[in-house]
């Protein structure tokens, strides 16, 4: 697209000053709190929390309160299919584990995030701090497709962000 | 947020130059196409269409091939904990039903699209075109939460859209 309203001094296009916007928002001004279910839970337990807290993602904990994995609604779903009963098994034996998760920190660009939330075709992310003790990770928040939307209103609405 | 890199002639701000661009784009612009399934489906085949395509949003047409209803990841989850069988309910009685089905057409804005994703708390929105026969609705695409984030990494990419 061409600029369509004057132009710069600095030489710099629309499209740049756009781009330079979007690039300096991190993921603490568009995070969600977090919401979590202990690795004991049951995959009942989990849906449960999942339908009351009307969220898509949930993060497993465990007795340290660390980061252990993820449930989503599509994990969550495939395991309603099994043969086996919500109720006895335990959250713990279909989440993606730990090391196999992607999070993000509060200063991350929320650019570089939503990139990552396309490339590996996931719904949200735990933004996390580190800690010495469990996993080393303690999940803060939670970033999703819904807060990337958000952001993106935002900015057509022509907010200060 | 200032302007940081000069102004122009026309005293528009960079906010202003960046929301005239987000709203000038269209759902045809940043669409996916349709799955559906017949209203005579069973959920579990539902489901199983959902994996096998990978989306989050199922539509759902009659014998005319219009829109009859819109079924999501979360309505198959409520499902699958009942205690009916999967193989027997058909995905129409789980569905949300025409005419309380949000939709959309191939030239409306992209943003306000992604305010009604928002405020209306759902995933995704059938694109449709009208016809005289049916439902009045055929189903041309699917716009999503990944749709919008995808458009927001184009934008920070500097990408001509």
């Amino acid at each position: 697209a061409r600029p369509r309203v004057g132009y710069f001094y600095t030489g710099k296009s629309n499209t740049q000053i756009l781009s330079d916007k979007v690039k300096t928002i991190t993921v603490d001004h568009y995070k969600s709190r977090p919401v979590v279910v202990n690795e004991s839970s049951s995959v009942y337990e989990a849906i449960t929390t999942m339908f009351l807290e009307d969220v898509g993602t949930l993060f497993v904990v465990d007795k340290l309160a660390t980061l252990s994995g993820v449930v989503s609604r599509k994990d969550l779903l495939r395991a309603s299919l099994g043969q086996q009963s919500l109720e006895t098994i335990p959250v713990g034996v279909i989440m993606t584990r730990m090391p196999n998760i992607t999070v993000c920190h509060g200063d991350d660009f929320i650019i570089d995030i939503a990139k990552k939330l396309i490339t590996k075709q996931i719904d949200g992310l735990p933004i996390v701090k580190k800690v010495t003790h469990g996993s080393g990770y303690e999940v803060t928040g939670r970033i999703t497709k819904t807060n990337i939307t958000s952001l993106l209103v935002d900015l057509a609405n022509n907010e200060s962000i």
